[in-house]
């Protein structure tokens, strides 16, 4: 097993090669690290800035024995790891961050909400359907419009639909593809916030300011931070955030995804084991970002600050948006990353950019 | 050729992997290029952070053909490429930036402070000397005490020595390695200021803040920016740098080191063509860095802004150091950036830590 906090030159493991991945390598790569990415694709987006490419599926024994041996931890940029990959991790001996409980956690929208309640950290009233039938009868009970979920996978908006009478209850069923299913009270939302904190392998907890959420389609369009929220708010949020990752003995960046009713008080709609989309602004807002907070907890080193030093708005490139990089590129104002993506796939994320602007006294 | 801008996606060539190298493959990753290194040394900084390595002498035609056909353009961390190497490149149809003309000038300090003293960027008095009599001479004609530096080569007060009597300059030419030699006037210089710039293929200029430099055993220790100096010092160095890189018609980031003389006047000491030390403290200080900056001007990209968002502090981490990193770490106030070398020898540099504090009004 590795000793932390792990020397610089040590080489952090990492599940998933995509734009996550990438950024972490880079936030690796800043402070001293290696990265090693095990991805099925050669060609991802963090390929060209690791130190190793391990090119196999996430549960590839062979592919998991290479990122075992060559890693002294190893962390995920996604939470739909499959569960034996972690499992079978750590009987190599690796080091995982954040564990395997956050990640069957994050898996199952049952279990997660679940787990949330449990941990005092509010959520919409729901129930587990796993057939039309039980759909319908949860309908009637929550009262619609309900959202029905798939348990497992589906993200951006995918696997998800809503129903207005438990007598359609069938086709829902039938959208999500006839697979287990969440029921969830439909929530009256005034606006969606997003909390980002990591906790250390010693237990300390770090939050960034709020993030003001906006969606379009399913998929995050803009995020701007620090959100104009009350006091009181930030104090719900951070409580929340702590209750999850105590109750998770969790190591890493989370991401807490809130909505604010109309009375202030918050309830989570959905938690992200890893670093996230809402969290990019602090890449140019914050003198630690998200992603260096992240190898930081991974590695056992002490977390870095986390106050904004701008008031930043982060606005994410869909798809063929990222052709607009000559005009982006023109304006002082924007700072652009980009994902070294080749193919500009409709709902495809790109790569984003961050406009400055001195805080609010 | 290329076609400029350059399509993100593309490659960016880089003679050259140490500490620099891997700081413009950062910057490179984050604004959608990818990086092929050139280095003779297969564990060099850059690499684990490169898309492409290849490990050959800097004057190999196989590496340098290897170079030139990954690459859309190609630039240098290091300004002692062979002449060479950059002819055989372009003979190859690689676009270099910065060219050929900004090396030979900086390879050799007679032809650069000829160079500056023709494009009105003020210089030491100085004389080209290329044995212990022709030294005795100008030594003679300056007035001792001289400072005596091989024209070519030499770096971090290597290859100089200072010379108190014309009768000592036999000793002195040996001390050197009986090389051809210039000979500088002392300078009574108050402080050693840089001004760091960049130059757009389209001839825009954007400077950033001067930072004010403090050298220990002929390395650079320190720099702090912006520097507390007058206005019509910003302007002198403005104006000396903007001379530099249009009469070089250079493209990319160049610094220049300057001595501040007791009335406010500014001799240049030397310039870099390429990223300089004294300008890490962009890399937390400011928007845009000086490694997003020389990508972007080499790639025919706009210029980023160049304001300092905080007054910073750049401290080396020379030799061993960089093995104080648990403390480092540990400080709140410490952004820490490691190299990633393995042998933290004398002299040897390893990282930086900037420091930031609000700005002044």
């Amino acid at each position: 097993m590795s000793d932390f906090p792990l020397q610089p030159g040590s080489t952090i493991g990492v599940l998933g090669g995509g734009q996550l991945g990438r950024m972490l390598a880079l936030a690796a790569a800043r402070i001293g690290f290696a990265t090693a990415v095990l991805d099925p694709d050669p060609r991802c987006p963090a390929g060209p800035v690791s130190a190793r490419i391990i090119t196999a599926p996430f549960d590839d024994p062979e592919g998991l024995r290479a990122l075992a041996e060559v890693s002294d931890v190893v962390t995920f940029e996604f939470e739909n790891v499959p569960a034996d990959a972690v499992t079978r991790l750590i009987e190599l001996g690796a080091a995982v961050a954040p564990g395997a409980r956050a990640l069957s956690v994050a898996q199952d929208r049952v279990e997660e909400k679940t787990f949330l309640n449990k941990a005092h950290a509010p959520t919409t009233v729901f129930a587990a359907a796993a057939s039309a039938r039980a759909i319908a009868e949860a309908v009637r009970r929550i009262g619609p419009p309900c959202l029905i979920k798939t348990r497992r996978d589906g993200y951006d908006g995918k696997g998800q639909t809503w129903i207005e009478h438990a007598s359609d209850a069938a086709e829902a069923f039938a959208r999500i593809g006839s697979k287990p299913a969440i029921v969830e009270a439909a929530v009256d939302f005034t606006r969606e916030l997003s909390v980002i904190a990591a906790r250390g392998r010693n237990g300390e907890i770090a939050h960034y300011p709020l993030g003001e959420n906006h969606h379009e389609n399913g998929i995050l369009r803009r995020t701007h931070a620090p959100a104009d929220v009350a006091p009181a708010t930030t104090v719900q949020a951070e409580q929340i955030i702590a209750r999850v990752l105590s109750g998770l003995d969790y190591v890493g960046v989370l991401a807490v995804e809130l909505f604010e009713l109309g009375d202030g008080k918050l309830l989570v709609n959905e938690i992200a084991p890893r670093v996230h989309n809402s969290g990019h602004w602090t890449l140019d807002g914050c003198e630690v970002d998200q992603f260096e907070q992240h190898i930081r907890a991974v590695a056992g080193w002490p977390l870095g600050p986390t106050h904004a030093l701008a008031q930043t708005e982060m606005i994410n490139l869909i798809g063929d948006e990222a052709d607009d990089w000559p005009r982006l590129i023109a304006d002082p104002a924007a700072r652009v990353w980009l994902y070294g993506k080749d193919e500009g796939r409709p709902g495809r994320k790109m790569g984003h950019v961050n406009r400055l602007r001195p805080l609010k006294d």
